[in-house]
């Protein structure tokens, strides 16, 4: 992982110590398990919760003694447990501890993950809320094409963004599931009861038929997710580069604390913020192959997803995780012009309306060829000698007052049926 | 497409007349919601319905006059109608029409390959009952690991393959939406109610807030769900490859009717289909970037998504289809060799069951210690000089009984708890 | 492929019955190599040449029959020849025809991308030199930074597209290598004598080692390439569609042959064919990860690759080829607005000169600190008043004569070395 | 980056303190050009570099003042200097020094690759001079060919990596340019002779048309390429996994010193090692998508190439550096079982010679058909009882002498050409 990026505390769950702790945890789960089914005495799990270690020393001397992280991990967490001890590991196989607690962690992310996607929500409704009436001008093909309000824009990225925290809702059921069912997933020295009460205890469903491992279709449909939930921020940081373009100016990202005013080149704010949500989203995009490469293991399980996951799953989780808290530093702070939109929405010089003005014509009773050759000679003149269009449709068409054409250049035209696009997600967001 | 690789009805689907009917189908409904609204004069809709005209030469003709696929598509629909066209395509943005139908065809690809994934699971359960308790060797690293049965192994693919089926389901909903909100999505030229009747007759819900299209993280969710119904087709595959390899031949897939017994190499059964169903896969993996890619297009629509989904669209849906019938054939009618399986377990004269060997020797008393070396001295001449483990022991471990040492290299051991496997499942397979 | 991206000659390149001549080809090659080392009868080859068919109906109508293309090509091949059919596909496994001949083809794409290069290069060298001192604003982050022409920015995708050509020459080399081997590459059945005298007379070298292919390194690194070239294409497209924006309009992409003053909306002009090209690069991109995965196969070669190339070959080369062909298009007529461009340098009111301000108050003997104060307070006041800052200079710092100042805001400054840039390409592009 | 895979001396490349000495060499480098160029005093480059300053803590110091990399670097840099500071960075652009230092980097790295593919070079020439002759069986569809000896296996390894070497060189040419050109390339505050000279001594080349910075096709090719070597990693690790799996036991890779005869399961020997390879491949395929997309940045350049770079560059040339390292390793100490090979060889009682056969009845003066009816009898008695075809034959072909059976069935008819190949590659490794 790229230090930069990594941040608390998504970042410590991707630490040593943190994985062994997870490790301890499904150790205990089992153990808990096998008393509760009487195979083991009544209070052994208690000792051996009292009595375990953890200690990334004694860790790392016993893995260069055994080169085998499970072992070393026994070895270290039994090391000052007296009987108990035998208890301890009992009829598991190294991959039902590691994989299990891999689900244990991954859950843990999406919890990470779905918290400040809540707060990226919280912050693009404050953000749509306040803009809800903005004017802007519409663009299609980067040309502008009708009226339309800034909160509309920002709506709509919260849109997304909730279907992406539903998504990940999903992927979270989906990543919870454990397996302890031994070397080749047929229970051979770990009954299904077992694993049903332990995974229970770790919030877990049995992975229905396992192999050596937890199937990597689960993981795969994970990382899937996480990079669609990048390319949404991808979409909202290459719409703010758009609108911070020199010529447009319609917003800014911000700026740190006392930047405001020192430079002597005060155009010269560059949405670097932005673009390095846009080229994080490249990497998030970059690992879905991998995974989706991961599931396509031999027989009852080789190795050789363990390699790419090192990447691939620290690095999915920590950078989105970093594109979640910046995207919503970018929303909260986000350098609005109001100005700028209403002044750019006059860029054409009213060719926006040509249509409106063309429907109104035939309103009055006009052919439709009649009205589109009149509009038509008018919308050429405005474009080539950059007349207002409205005036020159009130010095040439008498036939419209100067009231209805006034009308037909009001682009509160565009906004009657905002409220009713609000509506559909009022009650959601009280925060 | 490849053609060799389209397959009706899926095939029909993305054939151009097919689209222009949906889109016909769209119109028809918007024009049905402004009847039903009183916008439009009772009865209108039926009488475009009745004199609406999909002719593939005429649209053709008006393609190459107006070079607008939309405007000749309602030259060629309403070309035999009488005054009811002037309400034909009301108030609408290509854009309104193209995508809605869009999500229209992409959802009747999904029940195409929901049912077949329906056949499919059939097929797979029904291979899984039949060899639930056919022993094979399972295999961690492609080496030989403990026994299992090849139902399992089978029974694994549906779980995947059942989970793949709730994705697609889900993947159908979330691309089961439309928009009729014109050219930037603010109903500026048709009002929401018209979206929310129209949509609901052809079974689409409203993009809750749409630029001139519907998001394209609706598709990219699709394609990713299909890339990995694919991964899991290649597992299969991949699978079966291994095993039809010469030297171990557990399985192959099916020669063609009247191929078997005709060749003079008859060791020479290539599993060609499962290779290409794997090379398939990569294909299906490779659409993902492009659909994520997708998404991220510039303000209120650009239309770079469109030129990359004439390739990802048609081709994803149709090659999964034809791996997901392929896949079934194979199913259905691969060839097990039940005892290869049994004479491969075998290939490591028993060591498979040292460790079964090492703790009977403990539960006899031995000490941890006393038993590896035991055994390992005991493996260790297995494995060099080839003599059977089970004799080995007989001669050498007096502490273990006769009957003792044979239950100990007792394949039966590892299928305790098949059943319980299965029944998580019963219930589900009635067909 | 997508039938409308097809274009002549890379469409009739991937036809059947061009693949079916290649095979011939073949043949025809190792027959004469046969007979020039005198193990066929002198003559055999014109013999076979003239009476060699190729009759579609005939080689589909034996496809049927024997569900083997390369055995039912040699039957239709063979239907009209003699005694000399004996030596048709002497010693041969299929793969040393089909693989070979796919060079042949993938050589022939490489020739035909390569002539289309070549035209775009002259249409860049054109507009660049067309552009060579029109003043333009140099952008980073989007926002203005310092003037440039825009010949320089012309002159950076040439030489982009210069190093991609060459690239290309590189990979039609890698590619162009045939394999007469046999079946798993060890010439058991025809000799290495027949291979070096049968490609030589094709123009390619053989495979050194091959198994039963060529390995699929050659063809990964092939499409690499055309993914990178696509890509320096998708580079222009966004460029241009930027500069095409309503609030920049510096350049417009070409407008078909009459439609330019016929719309009622003459700002609607839309980049959709840079759209278009953008999205086509995607494609091209996604085709990278499955050719490398192709290169995986199993020991001497697995068929896995067979059904993806069946996709990524011809599309690829088909889709490069669409592009090549457009940008060619876009590129010699391209719409330049030379006074928009003017325009838009000014869009700051100065700010661009600022720093130049400040080096020329130092040049006057003032302290760095000193400098930047005065130049920060007039530039602060040029930001939020609009006022031009040459003019505010001119009022305030009168350390400077007003023809200093004026020489601090010429932008012709930018220009004195842009001669130089341009001589490093001269003599190359003569056409 | 994963720490375990970061070996030295790729690991400490890409450390900071080396980045800043990079920029440093740069700083020096324009230094000494403007002085031979007489723009500053003599002498002043050499006392420059001898009062320069590399002090890591410093430089965060420096850093979380001014929040800007490059800044904090001069101030470090310049800490100790005298007037000599003041042509320290003199009309530099902060990109100047940072992306000329990047390709400094990136020219080590392929420097330390390039040596260790010598190495592995020299290992797989070794290894299949040693089993030039070792026979085994070429293996189509993991089904038995013909066969072909181990060592033309590993020379098929050995001229792919040879291939990749020579790629490597071009891809380190093509990485081999610096750019001293300003804000947006057009040498506005410092001349190209500067850069001419200054690159000269950096040995590198001046790109020839840059914008801020040199064109990410450039490291997009270097990338491709650094994927396309890892796959040829990953074909031969699958190779070897194939080839380890308990039925086939052909090799098996080096287990660590002591470990050989110390558990008591002697046949679970698991390529780790190799499924490690493969799952690192992945990781540098996915690399590849994201270094294309890198090169479509904005105008003169935007910045989001740098964040993702961040990922990709260090890790993709770390990671390929281990994947070397490894494979070195794994070759240099790759047990073969050649008495397996020979083994394995007679899976199918003889019938991969029932060609042969077939050939040498029709050599006798039998029709094909007489002969393929006689030998497909025999073959499918071999296939279904077992028996061995050669004495089959011996028994039923009274046509064929005992003589001329066992040279049907001698294996070392495949090695005839062995020399020959072997030939093509004489004189390339002396080491």
């Amino acid at each position: 992982m790229v230090l930069r990026y990594a941040l608390s505390p998504m970042k410590e769950l991707w630490e040593q110590r943190t994985t062994l702790e997870k490790w301890l945890q499904v150790e205990i789960a089992v153990m808990q398990a096998y008393e509760d089914l009487g195979v083991i005495p009544k209070g052994t799990t208690d000792q051996a919760k009292r009595n375990a270690t953890i200690d990334m020393e004694l860790f790392r001397e016993y893995e260069n003694q055994t080169d085998h992280e499970v072992i070393a991990f026994v070895k270290m967490a039994t090391s000052k447990m007296g009987a108990e001890a035998r208890f301890f590991h009992y009829g598991l196989t190294s991959s039902d501890v590691i994989d299990t607690a891999l689900s244990l962690t991954l859950v843990s992310a999406c919890d990470i993950l779905l918290n400040q996607m809540k707060e990226l929500l919280t912050s693009l409704w404050k953000l749509a809320l306040e803009h809800k009436y903005t004017l802007t001008i519409g663009r299609t093909h980067g040309v502008h094409a009708e009226p339309t309000t800034f909160g509309l824009k920002v709506l709509n990225w919260y849109a997304e963004a909730k279907r992406n925290y539903e998504r990940l809702v999903l992927a979270k059921e989906q990543i919870s599931f454990g397996k302890i069912s031994g070397a080749v997933g047929n229970y051979a020295n770990v009954p299904p009861e077992v694993e049903n009460l332990a995974l229970e205890k770790l919030g877990l469903k049995p992975s229905p038929v396992s192999s050596q491992i937890v199937n990597r279709d689960h993981h795969a449909f994970l990382i899937m997710t996480l990079a669609l939930i990048a390319s949404g921020i991808e979409r909202m940081a290459t719409e703010i580069r758009h609108l911070q373009k020199t010529e447009v100016l319609e917003v800014q990202e911000p700026f740190k604390e006392g930047q405001k005013g020192s430079s002597a080149m005060p155009h010269k704010q560059n949405p670097i913020l932005c673009e390095r949500l846009c080229g994080l989203s490249r990497i998030m995009r970059s690992f879905v192959s991998t995974a989706i490469e991961n599931n396509i293991l031999w027989h009852e399980r080789d190795i050789s997803h363990s390699s790419a996951e090192r990447y691939t799953l620290p690095d999915a989780t920590q950078t989105l995780y970093y594109m979640l808290v910046k995207s919503q530093y970018l929303v909260e702070n986000l350098v609005v012009y109001k100005e700028n939109m209403v002044k750019n929405m006059n860029t054409t010089h009213g060719l926006i309306y040509s249509q409106r003005l063309m429907l109104a014509l035939i309103d009055k009773g006009l052919s439709r060829n009649e009205a589109y050759d009149l509009v038509q000679s008018l919308s050429l003149r405005c474009w080539q000698t950059k007349e207002d269009l409205r005036e020159l449709a009130k010095k040439s068409l008498s036939i419209l007052t100067e009231e209805e054409i006034d009308m037909v250049f009001d682009p509160n035209y565009y906004l009657k049926h905002v409220d009713e696009i609000y509506k559909r997600f009022e009650g959601e967001c009280t925060k």
